[in-house]
């Protein structure tokens, strides 16, 4: 049961793919989404059957000029009821930024904007969630994060109910300074065919992620009578796989990909 | 342990990306792997450890023209080693076409080729192994087949090991035959912009069968050090994902839909 509401922007003039879902879902979790979620949590179920109710907003914008990063955000808040009764609750979420080349001062920019978010509630946040996000937006086939993170959390239930709600709120605000002045930024910078080209074989790599790892996408895939068109949203308008395409040694592709393989400190 | 040769052909003249792989690969199974073998047969561990060996010849092509279907076969011999030290062995593989646009001659040529594969060893393997392709190459989320089918079979060890080899060379042996007459009869057939793009959207398609439910793809993914741009290159060149694309009513583009959703008999 339940609803929402996807919106979806499709071939605009700066974007090429730009989606947002809100959503407000109830009902049992299937076996699949009890068993992942045993993985993480103790959790008594009464003949497998556990009522949850969850709530989220989710966005995924792909631009089409390859100096504009991919952005995502998530931010979700779960509440099952166990077999005794008992109530849990947890919030989850995060932002993080997918470009197809680097930019170092974007980069700065991004996660310091994410920090001070952050900074506001508990400084010990900003380092844990974005190691989070670091290890989560993992493809682990490739050996490569999908993008150059920002933050990612799950399971947070302290606190308080109100103070990660507080939390969850920032991180929701800084969304925008986070990324629109990335936008700005770079919207009238020129591409060649070849940038436009590195931009679609990263596009592949973020299908990967998401179709093979993505929890989020797994559990919606997994849900029966979940919307797929809101769910698969988040797929970029195109995507482009070549066999062995491996950059030119100190190429600016190549630059990107050394950071993908081994995530930098941003803010220090 | 093992190897392999992959062959790919990229950017031809009639094919966007063709490959074949070859391999033969032993060692340990992973978890996962013996978890999913274990839901399919009866398996005696020795601390979790399944000493395994596998060869197989597999292939994709994804050709340019639209009207040219996407053809993908696989036939391959597995053997595992129980912790008592018996071993079990067992053949599997298909052949299975996926067109952009339905041909009913195309289809009845490439079923029927099968059919005849089949019946020299028993009458009952067509129709059987026929209806396991199209329930394997499901995409549940979509409540679409991957393409018009073919044959599929796994775990087959009955009834005695030389006699499934027959068969399996039959098989491997009426590949050309169902194929190659297709290619020839369209690769000159003209083609619209908007049928290269709904050829692109079924492209995506492919693309969500083989990341989220293929199982050869998924054993590749969790064994590690096996070769992932061998594993992948049965994905298409490029592909494509619009929010919502339906097609109109009494198009053909409809007409292979509806056929993807309710499989039909082609050689009765």
């Amino acid at each position: 049961g339940g609803g929402g509401i996807s919106c979806v922007l499709q071939d605009g003039h700066i974007f090429e793919k730009a989606g947002v879902n809100v959503s407000v879902v109830f009902g049992q979790l299937s076996a699949e989404a009890v068993q992942q979620m045993k993985s993480r949590k103790t959790l008594k179920d009464k003949d497998g059957k556990v009522p949850f109710c969850a709530m989220g907003v989710s966005s995924v914008i792909h631009p089409k000029n390859p100096h504009i990063p991919t952005v995502h955000f998530n931010y979700r808040y779960f509440e099952i009821e166990e077999a005794d009764g008992t109530k849990q609750w947890w919030f989850g979420g995060g932002t993080d930024l997918t470009p197809t080349y680097l930019n170092k001062e974007d980069a700065v920019h991004f996660h310091k904007t994410l920090k001070e978010a952050c900074d506001k509630h508990d400084p010990k946040l900003y380092p844990k969630y974005k190691k989070w996000c670091d290890d989560y937006f993992y493809i682990k086939h490739r050996g490569e994060r999908r993008g150059i993170g920002g933050i990612f959390f799950d399971d947070v239930d302290s606190p308080s109910k109100e103070e990660v709600f507080q939390f969850v709120q920032s991180c929701a605000k800084a969304i925008v300074p986070c990324y629109v002045p990335i936008v700005k930024k770079h919207r009238h910078d020129p591409f060649t065919p070849e940038e436009k080209l590195w931009q679609q074989l990263r596009r592949g790599r973020y299908v990967e992620f998401n179709l093979v790892y993505d929890r989020g996408t797994k559990f919606g895939l997994a849900t029966p009578g979940s919307r797929i068109e809101s769910i698969l949203m988040s797929l970029p308008l195109t995507a482009r796989w070549e066999y062995m395409h491996t950059p030119p040694e100190n190429s600016r592709e190549a630059e990107i990909l050394e950071v993908l393989r081994n995530p930098k400190d941003w803010v220090h």
